[in-house]
């Protein structure tokens, strides 16, 4: 299967939607995503406001004022920020009056404190104003029944501002997918452990763990799993019943131990859509749909794993968090060296960003075959994608470098 | 005080430390901050490792081995991967091995599955080793006492892989500081609650509290608290105790309201250090030390308190979290208008991104002044900056956007 169909077959079975919606506090919401438009309850500014500090008058009034013709007004008091107003104010009148504070009744305008001279209540008045000069009227910023913001925006710092300005003390939110990750291998063990010969430390649970919450998912560590069938079976079964889609890494290349695909197809309908894959590396990498809940199964090597889980496993993610599906953040670099394509097979090759004498920024390729594994994850900024007709990209070369970070 | 001079005095005061360090579990450990160099303590791979699958052999068992002219060598059992060979080779011997498995004592490379054919115990072996071929030596990866992460890196999903080869379910990390976030101004209100007339919602104790998560700090959101200086002072001092940093919004502007910065003076050692800032919009700004513990007092509008937060607030929180200051993400555009400065002040004009026909970049000003304080909070994508000498950018003219967002 050609990695253009196997995005096919997953996108063929994946369900357009979120593992649900809840509504959650709006402190608690940063990064979440919106899981319907927002209209506002509320006119703002919610009555007609002074948006500088002054004298609330008439406009009227004050027609005709100039620096050396002054109109005298009477200062009736003072009209305070954040309470209704105690004055109301008639032809000839005025009212000391700050920015923020709702213009009182009878006023239309506000002279700027800097056009004023006073003494005691007596106002001169040294510059005309027009009729709402110097003022917000009720729904001047945003309207009641307005849509302010849409269903899937991902809210930051601005738009819980824009939200706690409508009054919501809570939001609409889509849920975050469990993700279930869990390792196999019989040479895998867990890190905190003892470590006996022969074993080695299992890596992909957690460099995978922190991916899926990098892609907005929340994962659900389920550890190494025993080399056992009946084991196997059950960790799998149990992974599927816990959480709304499963990763598995290890244990699928094809040895008498390779068990994982053939017992993830037996849990249920329809089961394995993808059985490995024309890519390089990543091929003994399975897809599986079990119900409504897909089941990646991405191969052992660390490096080979994160760029399967970023290729197919992270849009997946994203759709069911209602997430907008995001290309992984690309850089522009040309190439250190020659890079050659497997045979009739996608090629992924894995580089490192350097910036060379000439501060271009520099694709240096970083070996994936089996030696190396955590130096390679280590050095790894991204990867550059060959086309399978492609047999090379000569150094120099431009190429587009697809970012594991920030990612 | 010009900008600069305000970015100066809040270096001198800043103790260039983390609040504290902590040992947490490396699952939890996302987006941390190493607070140590890592070194490993063991060699990767542990063991003399197979990276093929094939047979277990004396290299020199194999020389002068053809397509045409096989050695014969006789295979002595299997070894497994994850455990200790039960096996030795002698001369001209072979074991069955799988990729990832120790390779057995007297065997010192593996001929591929490929290069052979079997039958029952007798191996034909049509092509030559060489010494280590096809195996990876113990510590060929990572050699024990090895620097793998420097103090100061940023844990992502490779990392984090890092850390779990090495064996780590623990890891030392700068601990997240605390910063309190409160409002002030009698016009305020908590979202969530009725809104009495005169009174708007609070906005900046919501937008500025996920503005430090975005940066990195834990926010302690205390909301919003009335217009008295005797619970003006309680607050500030509860701040101050509870937490590493405390930012205020509101309350900063020249009026008979405006204590936050009295107070603030008067809780301790050294007290206000920046008192006004010659910048526009974000003028009322002041800063305090109270002996270790910076206070931010940000002014009331929104998009100015944002702004000020992303110019002076955020490095601090790097700082206090052993983060490396990274400087808000640009975005190269060409100014959509005329964009004017206020005479003698930096001044940041608040644009909104978009392309125009021929797919440029536009960076559109988006009005900052009393009008419309939440329609341009929701607008601004980010900021260009004009210096003091500058009196204007033209139309079309490039610019540097410093984004509020992936900031």
């Amino acid at each position: 299967m050609t990695f253009d169909e196997a995005k096919k077959a997953v996108n063929l079975h994946l369900k357009k939607e979120s593992v649900g919606t809840e509504e959650i506090a709006l402190l608690e919401a940063h990064d979440r995503v919106l899981a319907e438009d927002v209209t506002s309850a509320l006119d703002i500014p919610p009555f007609n406001r002074s948006t500088v500090d002054g004298y609330a008058v008439k406009a009227e009034d004050t027609f005709g004022a100039e620096e050396n013709q002054p109109v005298k007004l009477k200062v009736r008091g003072v009209v305070n920020v954040g309470e209704p107003p105690k004055i109301s104010i008639a032809k000839g009148e005025a009212a000391e009056i700050v920015t923020g504070a709702p213009v009182p009744e009878g006023a239309d305008a506000i002279v700027m404190v800097e056009d004023t001279e006073r003494d005691n209540t007596e106002l001169q008045v040294y510059s005309a104003v027009t009729n709402g000069g110097n003022t917000m009227k009720k729904g001047g910023d945003i309207k009641k029944g307005e849509i302010i913001l849409k269903a899937g925006q991902v809210l930051g710092s601005r738009e819980i501002g824009v939200l706690a300005a409508l009054g919501m003390a809570k939001v609409k939110v889509h849920m975050v997918p469990c993700v279930a990750v869990l390792s196999t291998g019989a040479e895998v063990t867990e890190p905190g452990k003892e470590l006996p010969f022969g074993k080695i430390y299992d890596i992909n649970a957690y460099s995978l763990s922190t991916a899926v919450l990098e892609s907005g998912g929340k994962p659900v560590y389920l550890g190494v799993i025993p080399d056992d069938k009946a084991e196997l079976r059950k960790a799998l079964e149990h992974a599927v019943a816990c959480a709304d889609m499963v990763i598995t890494s290890g244990g699928v290349s094809v040895g008498p131990r390779d068990l994982t695909p053939q017992i993830v197809d037996s849990l249920g309908e329809p089961g394995l859509i993808v059985c490995g894959i024309a890519v390089k590396p990543g091929k003994p990498t399975t897809v599986a749909w079990i119900g409504r809940k897909p089941v990646f199964s991405l191969p052992g090597h660390p490096t080979s794993a994160l760029l399967m889980f970023h290729l197919l496993v992270r849009p997946v993610i994203q759709v069911l968090s209602g997430r907008p599906v995001e290309e992984a953040a690309k850089a522009e670099a040309v190439a250190g060296s020659k890079m050659f394509s497997a045979k009739g097979r996608r090629t992924f090759v894995m580089v490192k960003l350097k910036r060379d004498k000439s501060n271009r920024l520099v694709a240096e390729p970083v070996e994936t075959g089996a030696s190396g594994a955590i130096t390679t994850l280590a050095k790894a900024d991204g990867f550059v994608e060959i086309p399978e007709n492609q047999q090379f990209i000569d150094a120099d070369e431009k190429v587009n470098v697809a970012l594991f970070k920030d990612a």
